[in-house]
């Protein structure tokens, strides 16, 4: 089986079981809790339908790593349910944060129901997110259960850590690239990696592949952050359907800006003290190129995308097709157009 | 040792271990995280100080629920610890949306380092709680640790079902008397009870001691919250800091005005359709004796209290000290004038 056979046959039953917890784990004498969550992912009479789902990639590389560990992909289910909540939680939270107003083609859930009931919602999945993680412990055994929650909140507080840095990085001038790999390393590899590890933890897998796994997502995603970045300027507007001067005109620091920032004081002028808009966007995409900027976010890219190869290629696995399925997973990612 | 006696002793190592949780838990890459959760506490510079620390009712509740069942106190700390972070990342989203501007004396987390920073530094604690919870899974086996942090997970669930279905109440006519009780169940009851189960938890005590230490948290939230509403309108202004008009002029769905509305259609409309203000209020509050709401509430309160006390004594003490303890911290909490 390859990885677009394994994903076909997967999400139908994680789609099931996300719904199942909402409808089942959650007290009947909250139906608008149910309703919200229901909304925002896409599954109410008002949300966006099929358009308006995510990827489902962090379950997928919950259920996969699980199997390259010799293990059946369904014990994993609750894991990957666990960590789409928890994805899920950190966006509507996000949305409140950045104030969008858009996400995946539908309104977000603070626009159509208000920041104090989102909020609210968030929290709950927050914590529906915990209760499918502790299920391991009922399927397999309580240590199993108690070492995947324990991952999971080592996770999320990396994460609110990295979002945090994230939120301050708006306002501040200059920030070195090594606070973003900081920013970054919480705000988008630790759930990739903490996604790969809970398929070992699941599997009872040895340390070897557990850290094997760790070190494929956390790498997997800082790959994945640098290509984003790189999309965000020389994207396919087509493609991506985000603008390539929006990250510029926002003056979001990703990695091809403080890059350029570091190596051109002219750049780095222009860049903290001229309006920055349509009408000049091409000036300082050039300047950003002068530099060398784009060449060395590939490189990056590059040299992550194989430090993730390396990882998986270093699992001992079990399941020959899951760990190509894995590497496949890795390469469609990193090679994306949106 | 008397409940005061008790408290001397333990408070001073919980506030040691929530600080040290702080700084020690969270990573050095985030100092901002970290100086906000010490701002919301009360320890940082720009904090209020002593008068900015709450009553730690919850955490007592743990730590002496636990010696109830024969086990020393101490042991229950970790417990106690996430107790309390979990009660303070409730107060700081909530304090989001309800706009509240000031909190024991100084300024919401909100109000001083905006909304995005606070609810992420929100999300924060409630990581950090669960991770203290965890650590009764190396202080004592994994199984207690895995069962604790299942309550915690429950509780939270239900604690924001309350949340839900308070601020719904806000924009609703009516709410029945049925409505109101599974609100407060979820937003006040829910936290007390789990803190007292919890420490039969973590003493590993029968489940006929769980069950009653559940019973009396619970119990003791329906009657602090059914007192709290009684202060909210014959409170003494100068004692509850908290002017007896404002439930009234806002329109709180309390106890004695749900029972007021049910009780007379003259009230149910006018509460509905009139402005009340400082003029008028006085009208209002006897239309609500007019109709017992007082003396029901009494009651409520009164019949909870009893029933807690009920359930306190059915526990099968291995600590008769600090059986006794419980009662007068109960007791305390609903004979208070504030």
């Amino acid at each position: 089986m390859n990885f677009h056979e394994y994903s076909q046959k997967m999400l139908p039953e994680l789609e099931e079981e996300i719904l199942s917890s909402i409808v089942n784990d959650i007290p009947d004498s909250y139906p608008d809790l149910q309703n919200m969550m229901k909304y925002h992912f896409g599954w109410n009479e008002n949300s966006g339908g099929k358009s308006s789902q995510g990827k489902r990639i962090r379950p997928l590389l919950v259920m996969l790593s699980c199997m390259v560990c010799g293990c059946e992909w369904r014990k994993a289910l609750p894991g990957a349910v666990s960590i789409e909540l928890i994805h899920n939680f950190s966006l509507i939270h996000d949305d409140i944060e950045d104030q969008s107003s858009i996400r995946r083609g539908q309104k977000t859930l603070w626009k159509v129901f208000g920041i104090s009931q989102a909020l609210n919602t968030g929290d709950a999945m927050f914590s529906l997110a915990q209760l499918n993680m502790l299920k391991l412990g009922n399927k397999i055994n309580k240590s199993v259960g108690f070492d995947a929650v324990h991952l999971l909140n080592d996770t999320c507080l990396t994460l609110t850590g990295g979002q945090n840095l994230d939120i301050a990085f708006e306002t501040r001038d200059i920030v070195s690239e090594d606070e973003y790999f900081v920013m970054i390393g919480g705000k988008t590899a630790a759930l990739l990696s903490a996604s790969c590890e809970l398929g070992a933890i699941i599997a009872q897998s040895s340390n070897v592949n557990r850290l094997a796994l760790h070190s494929f997502g956390e790498a997997l995603g800082l790959a994945f952050q640098a290509w984003d970045d790189w999309l965000g300027i020389w994207g396919d507007e087509q493609l991506t359907g985000k603008s390539t001067s929006s990250d510029l005109i926002s003056r979001k620091k990703t990695l091809p800006i403080l890059y350029a920032i570091q190596k051109s004081k002219p750049f780095e002028e222009k860049f903290l003290n001229e309006t920055i808009d349509e009408a000049n966007i091409n000036k300082f995409t050039q300047m950003i190129e002068d530099t060398g900027a784009k060449e060395y976010t590939e490189k990056i890219a590059k040299y992550y995308s194989n430090l993730a190869e390396k990882s998986v290629k270093s699992i001992q696995a079990d399941g020959i097709d899951s760990q190509k399925a894995l590497i496949e997973l890795a390469s469609q990612l990193l090679n994306r157009k949106n």
